[in-house]
């Protein structure tokens, strides 16, 4: 019985949200960037709010003794609050993807033929830790005339919780139904679930997270999938890479932010460009405290580097760990970004721009870089604004999404009477 | 053993085909075009080899008792063959949708950043009877830069084998390797499941036709799907429908081609202009031999209407039955419409263009008609030239599926060491 409750109480929540989809979809401009802005205001008045409840997470936290960096992503401050209301001004600021007539024609027989954007209609949104997506997603959605149903990972549910009761309260004073915003007000992996098979009122799915979660989703819904994220990037210093560049890339790619999608988790190099840079190779290493896990070169050629093993090759560190590879030519390059890469972000350093120019055309990513960091495949860093996620996927959407890829088109004819 | 042997057999298919793509993804506009000319002649040329393996199809399927539209659709002939050579002259004659500079720009920092168009790498397409697909899918999927794997229906597999005998020998004179095209030469089942999860070799996956083998793939893909086709399309007739243009449309919606997925299945008719047509309606259903299933108010007033199931509401006919709703208003007209439609093609007739467009912005859709007929959803009708598919889902592509269709992109960044 109680299984049987929570199943259709989610189902009930989803049709809640098409329905308020609907109205959504109506809204103007104007309408929806008033609302945007009064959640922006509420989330800002109400920053205590939020934080009280962030303080239950916390402790929660502290007592299962989650990492420091876990803790760090879900504690929640004043500052932080007030920059997700910015977050959200600046999404207001955004120009409007829905409604644009992306094409417009009219046949010889007179039928009057457009291509317009319209909304997805409801966004799933499956994700883990990290409170700013539950704003972040929301203000990205509303913009885009989309309802959204928020399932957020458990150990961040109280402050979920929290600024979506803002939000609700926010909305009540706007002409965007609260019911546009659905929460999913539970821990169990059965409700999250429940929404990977609910093709007739969810028309999207964006999981964003680990790999696991990933992978769950895409391999359990029938729901399209939207895939965010999972990011094993490589940095290759080609033989004529120039040193200043390649080491400073390395540094930044690796220890800027090493836990985000867009740093780098192995460093190819090319043979004789470690035979004449070694030593400030090394240098690099440990100056920035970072930990090599190489094959049999690298460990007979970098002190304190340890045996890399298929793991080491094929996972995202997200910390100063680094895998390395000794490669004869580009190509042994290429093969390795082949096998192991998650088609997010590979680079090259190389002064030889013909080098470049293969390695742009054969590689199969979203983000390819010659002679810059990874760090920047992010829809900011690029200037396309606000970000849903970097999808990894090629359909619909690839690299960083934002507004647009949360519409869709409707071909509109007109006629008087035209038949085939 | 012999299931083994059979797996392997497909998964190194699917690896010949990702092998064969990437050499592919890097030929010229004028290399794929060579090659569609070269597979056009190879048809020509050996029209009689491919009858002759028709030939044991078309028997087969009389001895199972196909029906007539069944063997019409699978039985080829010298002309349909030469049909299929001027379509693949005409894919040669269109745009390459790839290498396109979709965005180009500098920023702040000096860092160049394009998005380039480029091919999906490896297109799975499983399909039902119509050996025509074999050819159009090919030509679609090499102009656009990707290598295909073929799962047709058992009822033509000597058909399609056939054809691809030709499509190989062909190949083999041109730049695009023939592992570029993969047949799965094989009526089991497993064999078209084992493509449903190859992610790491399968781009996306295709199906073409019934709804329940589109619905088979979509429930169990990993893979990505382009949903095409099952069309439950309406006509709305309008209290305001002038009535020439209402039953022309009828006449043309539901009776030009039965079959296809933009012919009409159901008609919904607002209860005024029924009171005011209902002689000259039922006259065309009559003229037309078109069967009516309807509601208790239909069966009332439409002689020899029977009462419809919930069958008929959802179903596909492909046949001259209709099914008839009479409703009070246009929501009520929407309202079926979401809950029956397949998002495919929907119309309305009405002289008021405030009704028609607020039919237009509610119902959500692939393709919406005002006094227009819905059997202009089509690539080639509306001018958009040749298509893989009609898009039913919303994600990626949806309507009318062209070569565009068939890539997704890469941000390619150069720069001159920039970090963020």
């Amino acid at each position: 019985m109680h299984l049987l409750n929570e199943q259709s109480t989610v189902e009930a929540q989803a049709m809640q949200a098409k329905k308020a989809g609907k109205r959504l979809s109506l809204l103007t401009t104007e309408d929806k960037n008033h609302a945007l802005i009064s959640l922006a205001e509420h989330l800002e008045t109400e920053f205590d709010f939020i934080l009280k409840a962030n303080e239950k997470d916390l402790e929660a936290g502290r007592s299962k003794g989650f990492t420091e960096a876990f803790m760090d992503r879900l504690a929640l401050s004043k500052t932080r609050i007030f920059e997700f209301a910015d977050g959200l001004r600046q999404v207001a600021a955004l120009e409007d993807p829905v409604g644009k007539i992306l094409l417009k024609k009219s046949l010889d027989n007179g039928l009057s033929v457009s291509k317009i954007s319209v909304p997805l209609g409801v966004i799933g949104m499956i994700y883990e830790a990290r409170p700013n997506v539950t704003v972040d997603a929301t203000g990205l959605a509303l913009k885009s005339g989309n309802a959204i149903i928020l399932k957020g990972g458990s150990s961040a549910i109280h402050s979920n919780k929290a600024i979506v009761d803002v939000i609700h309260r926010a909305l009540i004073h706007t002409k965007i139904p609260k019911e546009a915003v659905q929460f999913i007000n539970s821990t169990n992996r059965e409700d999250s679930q429940q929404l990977f098979t609910m093709r007739e009122h969810i028309d999207v799915l964006i999981p964003r997270g680990g790999g696991s979660l990933i992978n769950e989703v895409v391999s359990n819904a029938s729901v399209p999938v939207l895939e965010t994220g999972v990011g094993n990037c490589h940095l290759y210093i080609d033989q004529e890479a120039n040193p200043e560049i390649a080491l400073r890339i390395l540094v930044n790619a690796k220890t800027d932010r090493p836990a985000v999608c867009n740093a780098i988790e192995t460093v190819i190099v090319h043979q004789d460009w470690l035979n004449k840079h070694k030593i400030d190779l090394i240098q690099t290493f440990s100056a920035h405290s970072i930990s090599v896990h190489g094959d049999k070169k690298v460990v007979s050629e970098i002190p304190n580097a340890s045996l890399a093993t298929e793991e080491d090759w094929a996972d995202e560190y997200l910390s100063l760990h680094i895998a390395m590879k000794v490669v004869q030519d580009i190509d042994e390059a290429i093969e390795h970004i082949e096998s192991y890469g998650t088609r997010h972000s590979e680079a090259i350093i190389t002064e030889n721009n013909d080098s470049a120019e293969y390695f742009m055309q054969r590689v199969d990513a979203a983000a390819l870089y010659h002679n810059a960091s990874t760090r920047f495949t992010d829809g900011g860093a690029l200037g396309f604004g606000a970000e849903i996620g970097i999808s990894t996927q090629k359909l619909h959407a690839r690299g960083p999404m934002g507004l647009e890829a949360l519409t869709t088109v409707k071909y509109v004819m007109s006629g008087n009477g035209q038949i085939r």
